[in-house]
């Protein structure tokens, strides 16, 4: 600390060589151990503890997603994936006589333990549909034959949606010009100025559930929405974040955006938790737009001390990772909103 | 190659057993590494390669940060962000009487760089904009003082456009109701059939410039689309994918989303691409289909081999990672579509 205080006390010129000669130094570092992937990843094991904390989450995670699969419960994001897979089989052009042959044995296993558990679900009205036609649809292998048998010895629900594929034509035609969805996108902008004046949570309820109507890998939907609503817990949750300096204290609803690694076995996926994290919050911030309400993002850099206290004041699970804060609210109509412009499609596209 | 065979041709009961062995030492290592931040960086380092790559993106990414603000010409994101820092210190309440002092002189340093550069830009436009604002709202310090003289002795363009913070009031109001986005929402389908009829370039810079207004962690737009418009050109794209088997002929068009770890001084902000990339891709999806477009988001998992494979199609350098691709293209009305059920907002929000 008095080390801190005489480094300030420093004459502009020593600091700025001081600065200098660190940032070069640790350039030298980056540019000598960037030479290879190996000596890279040596950087971030010796040298650099940025990664720790991913590192560990991205174990952790595989660590759950095999628990989960040993639990007589749900694996949740397993069933949901293999069913979706069972549903791009059935939609082959042309259809395989026999598909999905090595995972049919585990997701009727997932799906029966699920039952037995008792889940009743939307997932559970959708995997029982979708077991069902492929069972029909599917050719006869010992495998199979195996599944099919465990599947018809389980207790299905006796109602069912046909919560199966269709084709596009039954869907709705599109209500919105691109012209209206031009304003709409101009209309969204970040605000950090809001009136006091409470949100709803039926308004945030309404806006998650179009938000969940958005793409995810494998409809897995990994993330959950950390709903922070009132000024006083709002305020608590955006002052761990860097960005809010100064704003933090005005904002009547925080949501946190977070995905869990738990849902895949393997390390390659771990980009997908901010991927589709990040496709769910755009719809979110639209649907709020159109329920009256503003948005502004809030970035969640990878800062050891600052993942501590958002984990504890949510109860974050090590494995569950910070995909961005949202603030909500009724944008202030006097509030300033930075211009910000946007590049344009010419400086954004590439032609191959 | 022989081993393989050899390994195909044990009875089942066999295959299971070493199956389940190796997935157990397997899990064993991951539960062993993963009790510290620290063991689970040396378990990245010396016993699994899966990160190797991201490594080192990670670091070239700095080095090329660095070396762009070494360089005369412009740094980007740099300058991005920090008009966008000048723009939130303008509009703050209560505006503090100088602020921006430690970032303003290489603010304007990279301004008129790219200035003696030629570039003539929006970008250049709106910093020109905001630090003439900056500069006649702030306080006299020598560090701004020196930035100003600076400044003012910079060519700036006559004409400006006024972009610069303004109230919310005088946004448009939103022209889509809720109803309306829930109808375009569900509408929004993964689509894996297509019409074989071309997609113009005209309506993917359509949608480019509707996905460009997209929210951006400190408005800097890491991200790049590369089009790869055509069949041949597409397949070539989409194969590189492990999750397009079976369809990757019949996509009129793909788009790589492509983020740049070259934006960023430090690893604290690398998952911004991932997150920045798929909020703009969320609203190019929704302004596809508002011209009549459909799209698949297609998985893009850390895979070395596959990694160099797209790299070489499309001269990506090695910091850029990829955060998905898109197919895009008009839906065959009979093609089928999975069900795909979505979670509700009961299974999403977790109220604090
Ligand atoms: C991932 C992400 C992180 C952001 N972090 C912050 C933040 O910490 N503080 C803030 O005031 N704004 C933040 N923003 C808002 C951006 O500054 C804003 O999106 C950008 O300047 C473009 O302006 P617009 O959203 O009004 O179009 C963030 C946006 C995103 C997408
Ligand atoms: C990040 C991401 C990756 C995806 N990867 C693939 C893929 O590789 N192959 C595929 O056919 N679909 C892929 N999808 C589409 C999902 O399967 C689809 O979004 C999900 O099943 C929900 O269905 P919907 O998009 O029709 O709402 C991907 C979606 C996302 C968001």
């Amino acid at each position: 600390m008095s080390l801190m205080l005489l480094a300030r006390a420093l004459p502009e010129p020593v600091k700025d060589l001081i600065k200098t000669t660190r940032n070069n130094t640790g350039l030298a570092l980056v540019r000598l151990f960037s030479s290879s992937g190996f000596l890279s990843s040596v950087y971030y094991c010796l040298i650099s503890r940025e990664f720790d904390r991913e590192h560990r989450a991205v174990l952790l995670g595989r660590l759950h997603f095999a628990q989960r699969m040993l639990g007589k419960g749900e694996n949740d994001a397993f069933l949901r994936r293999n069913v979706h897979r069972l549903e791009k089989g059935l939609i082959m052009r042309p259809r395989r006589s026999t598909f999905a042959e090595d995972y049919i044995g585990p997701t009727v296993r997932c799906y029966a333990d699920a039952t037995r558990a008792g889940v009743v679900n939307g997932q559970q009205r959708w995997a029982n549909d979708v077991l069902t036609d492929y069972f029909s649809a599917v050719g006869s292998t010992p495998r199979i034959d195996s599944a099919k048998r465990a599947f018809t010895s389980t207790e299905n629900p006796d109602e069912t949606n046909r919560c199966v594929p269709y084709p596009h034509s039954q869907l709705p035609d599109c209500p919105v010009s691109y012209d209206e969805l031009m304003v709409l996108f101009r209309r969204r902008r970040s605000v950090r100025w809001y009136q006091d004046k409470p949100v709803s949570n039926e308004l945030i309820e309404q806006a998650v559930s179009a938000a969940a109507l958005a793409p995810s890998a494998c409809n897995r939907q990994p993330f959950r929405f950390y709903v922070s609503n009132g000024k006083e817990k709002a305020a608590e949750v955006a002052k761990c974040a860097g960005g809010t300096a100064g704003f933090h204290d005005n904002l009547p609803c925080v949501i946190a955006v977070v995905g869990d690694l738990g849902c895949y076995p393997e390390a390659r996926d771990r980009h997908v938790v901010y991927i589709d994290g990040s496709l769910a919050a755009m719809q979110l911030m639209l649907a709020l737009e159109s329920l009256g309400l503003s948005s502004c993002s809030i970035n969640w850099p990878d800062v050891e001390e600052r993942e501590r206290q958002l984990a504890k004041i949510l109860g974050l699970a090590y494995q569950e990772r910070t995909v961005m804060l949202l603030a909500v609210g009724y944008a202030d109509p006097t509030g300033g909103i930075p211009y910000s412009d946007k590049k344009t499609e010419k400086d954004l596209i590439i032609y191959n």
